[in-house]
């Protein structure tokens, strides 16, 4: 299968690190964002919704959605768990990363690391709800070693994308010694370089 | 179990016919957005998000998101296609409804309706991702019965749930006639009124 990504987004990142963890085989397509790549017509056939990562199986059908992409690639796996309660938590926590995590400490990193912003021209409403995002996994995080239950999930790895990278959206981390915490645990079950 | 949820809110009536559908036994506590409800701190205590709807078992746990909750409820039932990509692209949607649709066609119709804006104080960029978001549904919905796959899932109950209502956002549907019909073909499945 054929893996459509930007290795600057962490969406993208997400299922390159879940396809890794599972040793499965792919050819990774550099796909930019910012050159306008996924916007091209080839690629809108493949996606009309315009957005990376985009996987292509072999087949020649196609699945977007970074969680979505995650949870098909970790089926079965024990990526997701098996008690009910703590998978449906891992829901939880996937659809909330999407809705009130990404759209605040993802795209203010965009805006200030690719955008070329400063910290001042962020909409106020951004770094409110970035550090909302941050303060309630903090908050998890103190009396939980992964965020859905007390093992590492697709949870962990779809959260730990932009949360590892928030300092280039602004958002010291400092003030979430939990989270930092979490970071290092989440790095090493990935076997991603801290440094990156 | 009770079922913490706003009457207004497609996110919560989601959550609502789901549970219906499956026949499952609940409490419905009514719990208003507009009025604070959902940032009391008795309310906090039970979802540090502060949003709704929200389930809270018989044994005291509790579980945030629709779509998470959705997937909860109908887990080995056929809400949940059976083939491995069906289900995939169900997720998909389920993702893609709360990161490209919920933000655009809800967001409008909750300022208009709800926080008494006028169509010309809508954002210009809420109300063209609306539109693209009801395009791309409406090429999907084109040669196909249901969003996921020919059959019936839960990816149509969660788009459903603001789509029937977008007019209310400003957002009219004539120009989208394939989703006009998706739109009746799942009111029909989940028994409920047109008219509402």
């Amino acid at each position: 299968m054929r893996i459509y990504g930007d290795s600057v987004s962490g969406n993208c990142l997400k299922v390159k690190w879940t396809a890794d963890l599972r040793g499965l085989s792919y050819q990774w397509i550099e796909t930019s964002v910012l050159n306008g790549e996924t916007r091209a017509p080839d690629f809108l056939a493949m996606n009309p919704a315009g957005q990376v990562p985009l996987v292509r199986f072999d087949d020649g059908r196609c699945l977007a959605q970074s969680n979505a992409i995650m949870l098909a690639f970790a089926e079965g796996s024990d990526l997701i768990p098996t008690d009910g309660y703590s998978r449906a938590k891992m829901h939880e926590w996937l659809f909330w990363e999407q809705y009130s995590h990404e759209p605040y400490v993802a795209v203010a990193r965009f805006q200030l690391r690719y955008l070329g912003k400063n910290p001042a021209e962020l909409e106020p409403r951004i770094v409110e709800r970035g550090k909302a995002a941050l303060k309630l996994m903090d908050d998890t995080l103190r009396c939980r070693t992964f965020l859905a239950s007390d093992v590492f999930s697709l949870a962990d790895i779809a959260l730990v994308a932009y949360t590892r990278v928030a300092p280039e959206g602004g958002f010291q981390l400092d003030g979430y010694p939990a989270v930092k915490r979490w970071i290092a645990r989440v790095e090493q079950a990935l076997g991603i370089d801290p440094a990156r």
